[in-house]
């Protein structure tokens, strides 16, 4: 087990890159050439333009003022500068409200960090337990300072206990000023909303079949009789999912043939050559630039076919369509009730904004979704509990008596206390995160797979999975295989009966629990130290854009497209966050050496994250944190799983009376988390009439000869069609972001005959064909 | 342990005093003078009247026609005859779905057990292992049918796992299909309903406090604004509370002054006389009609002064509301969506049905109903895990050895092989079945104190928690502390430490599972066969009905009165039910003898029941079935159970290796259930919206000037208005139940000037005060 000494040697390392990836970002940030990939987000606002073409050519791409660098860590105050409300101007609330998990983090446990050095590191310390216990019982200097270290049955438990009520009552305490804060900025955020597609639609889903009507009939037919007074127009959703695929190959198709125009443009002697094969490794060559210019032409063709096909077609008419109402107050009624007998028909739900659509989603048939849940269920249960294999034998490699076991010629150089060290602090850690890098995109094809039909709904569900799996795997899987290491293989040597048995009895986990501090202790300075300070540097997209910067950019246009700024992806940050709310709430009572690196993790992180939000990240929907909810869930499971983890080591510790006392306290928190749950939850769920009917009389009020039909016609439109239209529908989008549209001027679009090719019957969810759904 | 020897002598008791009970039953009907004790139902449903004053005296007391007896069990067929449709015609769906719960029992365990004796008992009875097993175990004849009597690790296991398999799908299939059908009959039921005032009318909570308006103004102001095409009138709530129980308090004076008048009418010689003290006991001799005569004028003086308080204080008046719309439409768009911004303020929820209101509960600030939940919560765990150690320590007296060390004295009596039988068969039953008796009336005060406004809902969640408390004692409890009768005081020395985990420790319990058969087969035959033998039979209405008649009744209403006929229950016969559901699929593939005992419960308690209701039982309220989620749910914890169990004993047996089949089955199952609870739970829980236009349609074009208000205006009033006002109020009821309300008879009431000692702005909710709150 490692020691203060090696702890220390892995704080080093770790300080020291986290201070080379800052500086290197300081430095980086600062050369003109850099701007887009570390300003993108004022770019894409349109508040800056590239660095000024005026000047020497070197200073286009090199700042020559040293006096900037002196000032490197400028950008740490320039980050909490921007008040709240400007950044939620800014970036969204989404973005805002991420931004206070870190926050919430800081409120929760500076007071517990001092509070339990303080109180609970001097009653641990002042015990001989560990110094009189036998040699072979492996314990670390850490370990004096943890809980580990007090005798069994000692009175001095009862401190813990109280301290894990003082720590849960702060916890929740905090937590509820927070569901009450977020829950009015989200109110707030609707409220001062302007008018969006979304506040009027409802996404309706499995639409019955009818012999005698068209899908679009039916939808029309159904809402003129049940909601007489409301219902204003829809639009049926088409399965474009081929035409969209054919489109993003001709894109890409396109890029390499700009590529290679690029390239010959340049070296004029040689036409390009390429090979046909697979990645272009073997296979006939052929003159590239050609071979290109015939697929695109060829994609185009099937492209024009297909989208016929989709126009014509009944069959890709889906049962599903976007319904609009003329006030917000009918489609809030809508969206909360239920339509038919049958509950898994006519099912209606709040429409996401129109770029949270997951449009390759809105074609699955309701029916297979039960189907298609039950398989993802089994296919995760297995995935997290199969998954622990590989962690638990790589990290009885990654110990310094597996490794000598493993491979004895390494000895010799193990041996030496540098390396020793470095292997202790700094190997267990890195190959855990090395398995995790892969895991989210494998949780967000699962939830892909579920049939979500919104972005942001796919990216809570990852979370949730993710975070289950942390818990399972990190947590609960670190503490059994990790410090079962060297039991391993007396494991699979014993009966499976009590194999199968052992790990789920509390007492065995429980006692693992504070042997596990400095492996989680590690884990935190490489993942949560050196990996948020390599966030900021973010050297994925930079060396991207450079390369297109130097292969494909051709306009200014161009350029803007190749930095991909990226977006905060919930599904992926959110779950190794509330990791460390896990640590900190089992820790806080066990082992609270644990406390300070978590706080200067959220410090760090909060800082890091609000640079990034305000300077790089562009949001890719607006869900007005609608994932409040879950953070709020996991830290209260957090705590939850804190309380049991001290019941079983005080069992251990011959003190199982106090469990009645534990139990109590967990059975509050739950109670708190149905009361925070019946009050706040709703409004993240839920949207009452009593805003409704106040927007929809104040923009009567305002607006009041606003024809909301043309507006709402064409905004739930498969984007596919969107981008074909572009062209066309420009000076329309311009239009409807003004929110002044001339009526007048789409009435006569309106009534241009439409195109012969596009007549079919089932071609209603084109902007050029949708019929008139008026109310008479 | 209890041999096959014992098993049948209990049997014999059983059967012996069921049919005791049942022949009892047959004679006792047949008496004219018990008529009204075992028709009631007829009699409220003025079918029947009192038997033909003709004929000599005997015969209006005792029936001399001796035909009649031979054919004394004809009442079976009889209660099988009536067809379903005509069975929720007489008594209501929900006595009809209630019925359809021991139906399901049969459906579900008729074909498990003949697929159980055809296939597991050969299975079991072809091993020797008990046989070869030391003698210090005990084991009985019984036993030698059971999974205990297959060797360890032998392949026989798979046909269990198999038959488990077999069992789970086939239960699913019944309780699909029963789910579908009970959904289809509430939609059916509901449909062609008549009109009533719930289905207009939705219950308002936590109206917000306004300095300005009156409770009334406030809610009124509101639903004109959030529903202005629908709102119609609302009636607000008060706290009357006192005045009932005064009312109640003055109606069992009356009872005992009418007492002491037919007293002294029958001996006129000596005036009654009564102590004042405790339940007349001691204190001041008195004339007891005197006494009884001053003691109602002063309740009644006090009634009519509490009464001009409620109306005029506007303290009583609750921020509650039942208020009513225009259409069905209306009320399901109320009910189903949220109102205001904060989700604690102006909830709403489909109002009861006027007889189906807990008047008592409406009064309870929404704030306190939180922390009355978590407090219920907390004495139910305590009342839950603290009952099971006078259930444990009774028991383990409660055993021939536990007998003879308690009281060395009997054992010359005990070991007599009959008196030895009777005690190993039928003691644990009776003792285990006492100490239930008392509890559905804690449960039932618990709810109470929670705060649910309905009597269904109270019954719904004393019957989840009489489950919940089942399944933890009478199931677990037996098997742990049943069998570990001879262990419990070596835990009691044992560590504390141990003692806590050890009865958590599932292969524990699960060994004792099989062992437990015995004492279940005993309960099944004490609780369900001569349990509900005696149900029938009604011995105590039979006495308080003879005793009133005797003591009290002077008129036909005074007798009508004096037979109160009851009703199911839910809270307490439901949970019953599922005890054994639970018990048979725990030992379907562990001790499959059990299963015959479970089908001849079934098949008994049906017609029992079913007769019960057609001739006995009066419900309170008709709630549409909405407790079929619940049962439906139960069942469904039966089989995950008994998956549980299975895997436990499995993995005694050394089969861990089966354990991931049993898994993945048990995660069939709840998939199953979240299907079956998206499927068709909304049926039972929401309202669909398409349903009420069809409705208001039909409505509308049937009776067009049908004048809702007035009908819905004196809906909701307190009961004990209601009674008050009988006299004057008669003759509208009448009207009401026969729907045909004359309206200008009504508006001419009306507009009569409301009495000037009502006119407070307080006195909204009695009948002659609620101002119109017309829609302008």
């Amino acid at each position: 087990m490692a020691t203060l000494s090696d702890i220390g040697v892995a704080a080093g390392i770790n300080l020291l890159s986290a201070f080379v990836f800052l500086l290197a970002f300081a430095i980086l940030r600062l050369q003109p050439f850099n701007d887009r990939v570390y300003f993108p987000k004022w770019y894409l606002k349109g508040l800056r333009s590239s660095p000024s073409r005026s000047g020497t050519f070197v200073k286009k791409f090199v700042n020559l003022d040293f006096r900037s660098y002196l000032r490197f860590l400028n950008w740490m105050p320039e980050a909490l500068k921007m008040p709240e409300l400007e950044l939620i101007d800014h970036a969204g609330l989404d973005s805002a409200v991420y931004l206070r998990i870190y926050l919430i983090g800081l409120k929760i446990f500076v007071p517990i960090t001092f509070l339990a050095w303080a109180v609970l590191v001097p009653v641990n310390y002042t015990n001989k337990t560990l110094e009189l216990q036998l040699k072979n019982v492996t314990s670390s200097d850490i370990d004096k300072l943890s809980i580990s270290n007090v005798p069994d049955g000692s009175d001095r438990f009862w401190t813990h206990i109280v301290m894990a009520y003082a720590f849960t009552f702060w916890t929740c305490y905090v937590l509820l000023k927070e569901y009450e804060k977020v829950a009015n900025m989200r109110l707030q955020f609707l409220v001062s909303e302007k008018r969006r597609p979304d506040q009027f639609t409802v996404l309706v889903r499995n639409v019955p079949p009818d012999s005698d009507e068209s899908v679009s009939e039916t939808v029309e037919h159904f809402f003129l009789v049940n909601h007489p007074d409301t219902y204003l127009t829809h639009q049926v959703v088409c399965n474009a999912n081929k035409l969209a695929k054919l489109v993003k190959k001709r894109k890409s198709k396109q890029n390499w043939l700009d590529y290679y125009q690029l390239k010959y443009s340049r070296n004029n002697a040689k036409r390009p050559i390429m090979k046909t094969g697979f990645l272009g490794l073997w296979g006939k060559k052929v003159d590239a630039i050609d071979h290109h210019i015939t697929e695109i032409e060829k994609l185009s063709d099937e492209i024009a076919e297909e989208r016929e096909r989709v126009l014509k077609d009944p069959k890709s008419i889906m049962p599903a369509a976007f319904v609009s109402f003329k006030s917000r107050w009918g489609a809030a009624v809508c969206a909360q009730t239920q339509q038919s007998r049958n509950p898994t028909l006519w099912l209606t739900d709040w429409a996401p904004e129109p770029r949270d659509v997951y449009w390759q989603n809105l074609s699955i048939p309701y029916v297979s979704i039960a189907v298609r849940r039950l398989i993802m269920a089994v296919a995760f249960f297995f995935l997290t509990f199969f998954f622990i294999i590989p962690i638990a034998s790589v990290q009885a490699l990654a110990t310094i008596e597996g490794l000598e076991k493993a491979a004895p010629f390494l000895k010799a150089l193990i041996e030496i206390p540098f390396i020793k060290s470095v292997i202790q602090g700094f190997l267990p850690g890195i190959v855990l995160k090395l398995f995790l890098i892969f895991l989210p995109t494998i949780l967000m094809i699962m939830s892909k797979f579920e049939g979500f039909t919104s972005i942001s709904s796919l990216e809570r569900r990852s979370a949730t999975r993710y975070y289950l799996f942390n818990l399972v795997n990190v947590f609960l899987g670190s503490v059994i295989a990790g410090s079962a290491l060297d039991q391993l293989n007396t494991f699979l040597k014993q009966s499976a009966n009590e194999y199968v048995l052992l790990p789920f009895s509390s007492v065995y986990v429980c006692y693992a629990v504070p042997m596990r501090a400095t492996f989680f202790i590690t884990y935190i300075m490489v993942d949560g130290w050196a990996g948020i300070a390599a966030e900021i540097l973010m050297l994925k997209p930079l060396i991207i854009y450079h390369l297109k910067n130097t292969f494909l950019v051709k306009t200014e246009k161009d350029r803007e497209e190749a930095m991909n700024p990226g977006s905060l992806s919930f599904n992926v940050g959110e779950p190794r966050i509330q990791l460390y709310f896990l640590l900190g709430m089992v820790y806080a009572t066990v082992t609270p050496v644990l406390l300070p690196f978590i706080v200067v993790f959220f410090g760090l992180a909060y800082v890091v994250f609000r640079h990034q939000i305000i300077n790089v990240y562009n949001q890719e929907y607006e869900s007005a944190a609608a994932f409040w909810p879950d953070v709020h869930g996991r830290i209260i499971i957090a705590l939850v799983v804190s309380h049991v983890a001290l019941i079983g080591l005080l069992s251990t510790k011959h003190l199982a009376q106090a469990a009645p006392l534990l139990i109590t306290l967990a059975v509050l928190t739950i109670w708190f988390y149905r009361f925070c749950k019946a009050r706040y939850e709703p409004a993240f769920v839920r949207y009452p009439l009593q805003e409704a009917v106040m927007k929809d009389t104040l923009e009567r009020a305002r607006d009041s000869n606003f024809n909301l039909k043309p507006y709402l016609q064409n905004a739930y439109i498969h984007p596919v069609f969107k981008e074909e239209d572009d062209d066309e529908e420009e000076e329309v989008v311009k239009l409807e972001n003004e929110s002044v549209l001339v009526p007048t001027k789409r009435q006569s679009r309106r009534n241009t005959p439409v195109p012969s090719k596009m007549s079919g019957a089932s071609s209603q969810s084109l902007p050029e064909a949708v019929p008139e759904h008026s109310v008479p």
